[in-house]
C-alpha cells in the first residue's frame, strides 16, 4: 500500500476528507500548556485526542516547530511518534515547502520521510522535476507540489501567461496550468504526487481537476482565509468522491472547542459529498 | 549598516568574493569527526579555521543539519554562535530555500534571523511578494530569491516563455527574467534583496546583470557542477567590482586540503577581478 491509498482508506473508513493542521505556534498556545516541559507536544496530544475521529490527515507546518530551535524539532519528532503509535492509519503531511538540488534533497528526505516518518511532504516546483526526483523516487511516500496556492498574491507568478508554440498551433496557459500538467503527466510516474490547490481559487481548482484526472489535492484556505467548503467539494472532488484533503488549522486548534469545530467541518464535508 | 554592506565590507577588506559552503553532511565527514560528541560543529570549526582568511561569506545548507534531527539543529546553532563570536564580519547565509504564506513565514524568520542569527536566507519565488513580505520587511537582513538555479533541469519552469501584452506591444520573456525584474524593481524596496544565479548559466547571468543593476548574486555551481569562475566574473560583476558571492562547498570542505582549495579559488577570483 502506498501512502495515497493510506489516505483514501482512512477517508473512506471515517467518511471524512478533513485534515487538521497542527500549526502549534508556541505564542498562541493556551496558557496551561506554555509552562509544561513539552508544550507543543502536550498541546498536540490534546488536540489529537479531541479531533482524531473526524480526521483523515494531520498536517504539521515545520515553521512553527523550527521557531523553537532544536527543542521544537524534538517535539515535532515526539508528536510524530505519538501519531504513528496511536493513530497509524491517519495520513501525515509535513508542510515544509522544500525543494533543493538533487543531492541536497536526499538529506531532506532522510529528515522528513525516514527520521520523522511522515507520509508526505509539500514541495516548491521552481527547480523542476530533475531537482526533486529523489523525492519522487520514494514510491512509499507522497510528494505534494505547490500548484495554485491559497494566498492573495499567489497570482504574481502563478498566473503569468505562458506561450507554448509548435508547428501546428500556439497555446497560452497560466503557469499553474503548466505545473498541473507537468506534475500530473510527467512527475507522477510512480503515482505518488499530489497538488496544492487553494480553496480561495475555486475556478482554477475546477480546471486543475480537468487537467489532472484523479489526482488528490491538498486544499488550504478554508476558514481564516475564507475559502468555501461547498465550492471546494463542487469543483475538486474526483470521480470516486475522493481526491481532496481539506485542511483547517487555526479555525480548529485555537478555537474554544476544537472537537466541535472539527465535527462541524467534517459534517459540512459529508453534506456536500457526492455533489 | 545593513547586511549587504556587511558583505561588501568583508569582500573588499580581504579582496575575495568567496563563499564557503558548510554543507557538513555527516555521512561525508572524515572518520576522526564522526565519533565526537558534536561532529558537525567540530568539523565546521576546523574548516572555518582553515579557510576564514579567504572567505567573505559562509553558507550553511539547512538540509544537512535537519538530516540529524534536533541534534543537527543544535549543532547548526552552535556553529552560528561560533562564527558570530569569532568572525563577526563574515556574512552568513542560511540556504534554506523557504517560502510559505505570510503568517507562517514569521515563524521561519524567528528561527533563521533571530534564533540562529543568520544575515541572509534563500527563498523560493513561487508564492509571490505578498507571501514573502515578512522576510522583505526585515531591513537588517537579506532575502536571496531563487532566479536561475544551477541545476541541469532548472529550465523546466524557469525557461518557460511568458507573454506580457499592453496596448503598445507584446513582449516575450523567460520566467527567470520576470523574477529578476520583479525582485530588483518591486521586491527590493528596502535594498535588502539578492538573487540566486547559477554559474552554469553564464549567458543568463549576463542578462540578469543588465536587468538588475547593481544587485548582488549568490552564485552556486562552481566546482562539482562545473561552472567557470572566469565566466562568472566576466558576466556577473557589477560596476563596483562586487555584486557576486561565489559559492563552493564540496570542492573545498571535503578535499584533502581545504585551506589550499580555498586559497586557490580565492586567487582565481582575484585574478579575474576587474575584467
Amino acid at each position: 500500500m502506498n501512502s495515497i491509498e493510506k489516505y483514501n482508506q482512512r477517508a473512506e473508513k471515517i467518511n471524512s476528507l478533513l485534515c487538521v493542521g497542527l500549526d502549534s505556534d508556541f505564542e498562541k498556545l493556551p496558557e496551561r500548556f506554555k509552562s509544561l516541559e513539552f508544550p507543543q507536544l502536550e498541546f498536540n496530544k490534546w488536540i489529537i485526542g479531541e479531533v482524531h475521529e473526524y480526521t483523515a490527515a494531520f498536517k504539521l507546518n515545520s515553521a512553527f516547530y523550527e521557531a523553537r530551535g532544536d527543542r521544537g524539532i524534538k517535539e515535532l519528532k515526539m508528536t510524530m511518534e505519538y501519531i504513528v503509535k496511536n493513530h497509524p492509519d491517519i495520513f501525515t503531511i509535513m508542510d515544509a515547502k522544500r525543494a533543493d538540488i538533487g543531492n541536497t534533497n536526499k538529506s531532506y528526505i532522510s529528515a522528513i520521510f525516514d527520521w520523522l516518518d511522515f507520509d508526505a511532504v509539500t514541495l516548491h516546483p521552481y527547480l523542476g522535476q530533475e531537482a526533486v526526483q529523489p523525492f519522487l523516487d520514494r514510491k512509499d511516500k507522497v510528494s505534494i507540489v505547490l500548484c495554485k496556492t491559497s494566498n492573495k498574491g499567489a497570482g504574481e507568478l502563478q498566473d503569468l501567461e505562458i506561450v507554448q508554440s509548435s508547428t501546428l498551433h500556439t497555446l497560452h496557459k497560466k503557469l499553474w496550468q503548466i505545473v498541473a500538467e507537468k506534475v500530473s503527466k510527467e512527475w507522477n510516474k510512480n503515482n505518488n504526487c499530489m497538488l496544492v490547490v487553494g480553496a480561495t481559487y475555486p475556478e482554477e481548482m475546477k480546471k486543475i481537476r480537468e487537467i489532472s484526472g484523479e489526482m488528490t489535492f491538498l486544499v488550504p484556505g478554508i476558514g481564516a482565509q475564507e475559502g468555501s467548503v461547498e465550492e471546494v467539494m463542487k469543483n475538486g472532488l474526483n470521480s470516486e468522491g475522493l481526491g481532496l484533503i481539506i485542511h483547517s488549522a487555526r479555525g480548529i486548534i485555537f478555537s474554544d472547542n476544537p472537537k466541535e469545530e472539527a465535527r462541524k467541518l467534517c459534517e459540512e464535508i459529508r453534506k456536500f459529498k457526492g455533489i
